[in-house]
């Protein structure tokens, strides 16, 4: 039987992959960090950061890049059939599955998350503007929705995190008002 | 045996909610075209207010403005149990249910609609905008999202419909090229 | 600019990849009248048939079709980069892109389609199951799911369909009391 | 401003909804066992239960929970509009609603959770087969689903956590074998 691919190799190629395709993780955080600086002015950019590094964590997300950019990859190469291979290479509108594979990403992180893709696919912002500005012969088809997945993922992901940072912090308010009020008393 | 409630009868329920609640087809129908007219400069009112009518066709759609509405109405009369009154009340960012149940009704209009609701719940235009202001006592909790999962929908129905038209004169353009060139070579 | 490609051609060409696979249309027509019968004992494998060509007519699901059958045959001819040739190669079980792309299809066809999917997934029948018995050199880890995402859709869509016949009937049905009553009170 | 409510209350509540419909964590847990031992024949309750209530950690599942729950008690008390009260009181084939509700929770855990939610609702078993069945008064038209979306989570998850567990063990084999080869090399 064939030896079963390791989780530890498949995170490294994912992680290979998109630096290979000129996306560095900093350049996925700052996405997040736009999206979601207006709701938590205190956000910091390492804090997004961590954010799309958990999220890279995850098995499927990778799966997803291997294949996305496996077939960018193709198409560059003009190693496709056609009609698929005239339909990636020219990004087509109505193609749906690079959105479908990035969809499946997003879902894990909730509504936030999902609306999130929505948007960034419409108004595209960083390195997904770069990435789906056609130069030469590059074929991004499948990464910029990659991108904005990710991003989309790790933006609905602190959403909740700072949520709860937030909640910790009303529960330690409120227990030592509860002290400074029981010194009173006393 | 209950007697079977008849689609017709859940489908011109569905109609008069979104009337009763002041939204009309109208409404939406200007969202769509707001959405798509940058995609193509020949479209009209009546396009998208026909492509309107026939997503509210869909069972599945007009199940998810019965309940979403119910909860409205349900939460303005303060008649659900806590904490779920003061979640929907409040319209809680991290609620999620009300985004769930309306892309529920989005998917089937492909990516397209998927991206498109996701920007609209960004961007809130028209109606969804007006829905979105608190005033005083309505909650239109889910309404907003149900009206931007139905802009949504149509438009991502009339960016495959209005494919099928260019093909379709692409198509005849080229039969009238040939019978020309038949002509021509006679 | 580059030409664009035709809707028939992407769907001559997706209908072409499943004949080229071994997988007729009538095969998976059979595993929709096997899931439907229990619900409609009047279901004919023509009504069954007519379903799956209808649901073949979406651009998205054709668009899947072509993507997901390439990287079969790509992962047959050893051409994909590891770790992706050995994880598409051996189906593993965690990959999850497949079903990603499978369940794309088969939202548009409501929540019976879903579920049906889901146990069509799990409980392989006819030439999924196959499909899914590994002889030899074929690959098909996206075809299984992809055959199983087009049985499931054309499955809620019948349940759909049956539905609009069945009122259809009751209400001729009502209407010849009707005019019986009429005409036994005249 | 009305005071949000907090996490920890929205988690408690939902706990409760379960509870007093009937449905213990132990009783999701048998399911869990059910769909995954076939995997992994070393899979104990322990583990089962503890992913139930980690799944039940999730802001999104409790929302679910809250609204479904409140539908099902609204509908036995007979307080919704109509149609809407008669189609959720007799549990409506195509109403779809309840499971777009529990697949929204599904999709956070990867495809195996979407596929055994899928395989759940047609193939009902344990406390999903005892909430189906109707008797009397009882409406769990939402809570069916609910729990198969949770035993489905929770399924999901224990699918890549056993992986994880297993290379763990690959990982100190491996190393043990190589301490034990360095000593026989010295």
């Amino acid at each position: 039987m064939k030896k079963r691919v390791s989780s530890e190799e498949v995170k490294l190629a994912a992680l290979k992959r998109l630096k290979d395709r000129g996306v560095t993780l900093e350049d996925i955080a700052k996405i997040v960090y736009e999206m979601q600086v207006v709701y938590n002015r205190d956000l910091t950019m390492e804090q997004c950061l961590e954010s799309v590094q958990k999220v890279l964590e995850k098995r499927e997300i990778q799966h997803a890049i291997l294949v996305g950019v496996e077939l960018d990859i193709l198409a560059e190469k003009k190693l496709l059939q056609e009609p698929l291979q005239t339909i990636i290479e020219t990004d087509e509108g109505l193609f749906g599955v690079d959105e479908t594979l990035a969809i499946g990403l997003v879902y894990g992180y909730g509504s936030i998350a999902l609306t999130t893709f929505g948007y960034l696919d419409k108004d595209k912002i960083g390195i997904i503007k770069k990435l789906d500005t056609k130069n030469g012969k590059k074929v991004h088809t499948f990464l910029d929705d990659l991108v904005a997945g990710i991003a989309a993922s790790a933006s609905g992901r602190i959403a909740h995190l700072l949520r709860d940072v937030e909640e910790g912090e009303e529960k330690r308010a409120k227990e030592n008002d509860e002290k400074f009020n029981e010194i009173n008393v006393s």
